[in-house]
């Protein structure tokens, strides 16, 4: 073994070296990437807390959240997406979380803030957030949250194009604070306390009900997210959880807890998140987000750039309990493949899949299908229109379809 | 149910409701900060996208990473440490991962990168970053990283105040990539390959060796860390990952694979990263983290502000396996009890713990114990020196003591 500064002799020997995939165009003639000192080796790049809190790479400035500037008259009451095209594993960035507000994003001092719950308990109480975080029972939990909006647009058929704005309003976050069962003990809920209103310190102050099974089953307050404090677009200093359920629910700067004996029919589920059926009839508290998957790769944002191997990724969840198994299909829906699940499996969390396949530039119809452990499998979205019919804006959660082309550039389409 | 707006109505109505922890300071003054119209709810906050890359809230401007400046001549070969104090939760957020350079921070389009493998080979490959996303066999992985000198300096008895800066060259993060083993079959590792070189691209060209069963046990390369892509200070496009061994040997902005017959003896596995022993012979090729253990809080940056209830966290990790239990002593190690481990237990990655205690203002010795499930235990410092004398910079991972004063403030003591 020769002992001497293997740096750039080592390069040079190599420089002959096989491209790696038999399928992408090969030379013989030194890679000058190889064989030469580059820009990035010849200097000193930054010190250490040249970004004290840091930042992405400069050449991944696209990976951002986005809006669609139509969709909404102001930026205080309107959404942003998550870019999922750009992302893998099962983990979403705090910076690319997406954001949907009713009034804007409120900054509110920690110090300031109080979290009360009243209503039908033995004891009022008043928390500041130091007293939460010095409460026994602190808990980690990793949960989707999925605005019931999601995907609405494609009711009425193929729309937007890019899986960030058809499927961008969902992300999926690890959790720390404390379950709502712990401070409902703390104040004692009276034996016709049968649910929860949740309210916002927000200007929208949005406001909630919240059956009591579900607070006291899983929900739980949080003030930190992915191990950092939570981020002020997601309810800094504190926010609820409701694990599974519609993401209007998670209510931000949570400041109130009031329990009752009945609903308080709030305009956040009358007018708005009830699901109206073509009879004029509107389904009501249906809160919870059925098992969806969607194609991150390719997808309209990220089309495939060559023929040759390829790796299909993507995401799935469930609100009623672990994803079981994937299928993909790369003919609309006529074949399906089982896709390999790679990363942790937990309920009501995100879970990512993959499919290696080999691309000889033929037109692909692109779609997943997941099923969750109670059986239910994801319908197509001609299946949700037949039972639900067309005035739909919520629960969409029907099976997505990506036409790739010859070319590889990729399309949202809607197939019969 | 009054179904008239509850807004503002509620919060007076509960104006007198008693503050939640009875050890703290209590009035039956209405709390202005429930009965009034807070400035925060009384207009629009920012609009999505706003921040189309979000940020931690203003009043989070503390949680960052720091270095010490005295440490190191150049900030470009230098370190900065994880706020392991303001952290929770089991994830270490991209933006806080502490830093540990050689030659700065390179900036690299991932376009021009190139991984070549190369030596004892059956044939040598060049990749470009897309063919390595187009391969099959990507995997999802949490995984601890430590650098070998953190808490060096308590070799020396109790140093610097705070546990970023005795603990914070650790971090725990999500990858996704490519077993090595995928890369080394594609290219033939020929029978007497027994040994890898790694390579970085940068400036230092950080080269180290590893034996080729640790590299097809569970090494991989990561362009992804919790989510998105890798980031510039932890070797974007590229890095290694070598799982439960020293950090120095997960090289960034990896450029080069060589296989050999044996090790290569480079500079920072002969000068740098063995440990001097009494005798003056030198422990060489200690890559192994052993089990270790961490309380976050309280200590020295997160103090106990008041008497009463108190939630004790840290974080425990092994290099070995997984944490089977974590014991926390509160009167320098005499008497011990069992944390309660929540969140993710998996090998090679933190595990989250906490103890609940009530406290009286008396002085306290906190300390905290790991131990996995080899049967490993954290030793004391004193055990460390008598094994390998006072010469060490690496490898401390002997128990740690904060003294919490009557007045709460935290210091780092040393305790026999």
């Amino acid at each position: 073994m020769n002992k001497t500064p293997l740096h750039r002799r080592a390069f040079l020997t190599a420089a002959g070296a096989a491209l790696a995939t038999p399928a992408l165009a090969q030379t013989n003639a030194p890679d000058p990437l190889i064989t030469k000192v580059q820009p990035w080796a010849n200097g000193l790049g930054d010190g250490v807390v040249d970004k004290p809190y840091g930042v992405p790479s400069k050449f991944e400035a696209d990976v951002i959240r986005r809006d669609v500037e139509w969709l909404t008259v102001r930026k205080e009451s309107s959404v942003s997406f998550t870019p999922l095209h750009a992302l893998d594993g099962v983990i979403t960035p705090n910076g690319l979380c997406f954001e949907r507000h009713h009034g804007g994003v409120a900054h509110i001092a920690p110090d300031k803030h109080r979290l009360m719950i009243h209503g039908l308990v033995d004891k009022p109480l008043v928390f500041t957030m130091d007293e939460l975080k010095r409460m026994a029972g602190r808990v980690n939990r990793a949960y989707f949250l999925e605005c019931a909006a999601n995907t609405g647009m494609e009711w009425k058929g193929a729309q937007l194009n890019g899986c960030q704005f058809t499927h961008g309003m969902v992300h999926n976050v690890w959790y720390v604070g404390l379950p709502l069962k712990v401070l409902f003990e703390r104040a004692g809920v009276k034996t016709n306390g049968k649910w929860v209103l949740a309210e916002g310190g927000d200007n929208s102050l949005m406001t909630r009900s919240i059956p009591m099974q579900k607070a006291l089953d899983d929900c739980m307050i949080a003030w930190n997210m992915n191990g950092e404090a939570l981020r002020p677009e997601q309810g800094y200093p504190l926010r609820l959880v409701v694990p599974g359920w519609e993401g209007n629910m998670w209510i931000k700067w949570l400041r109130r807890l009031e329990i009752g004996d009945q609903p308080w029919e709030q305009r956040e589920e009358t007018s708005k998140y009830t699901d109206l059926l073509p009879d004029g009839r509107a389904r009501h508290f249906t809160w919870v987000m059925d098992a969806k998957s969607i194609v991150t790769n390719p997808s309209p944002q990220a089309p495939l750039r060559a023929k040759g191997p390829q790796v299909l990724s993507g995401l799935a969840w469930s609100g009623r309990g672990s994803i079981k198994r994937v299928d993909v299909s790369f003919d609309g829906g006529r074949n399906w493949v089982t896709a390999r699940i790679d990363g942790p499996v937990m309920p009501l969390s995100f879970v990512r899949f993959y499919v290696e396949f080999d691309w000889d530039g033929r037109e692909l119809l692109i779609q997943s299908r997941a099923m969750d452990d109670t059986g239910y499998v994801q319908p197509t979205k001609d299946e949700l229109r037949k039972a639900r019919g067309l005035n739909s804006i919520y629960h969409n959660n029907g099976v997505q379809t990506w036409l790739v082309r010859g070319d590889g550039e990729t399309e949202n389409v809607e197939i019969s």
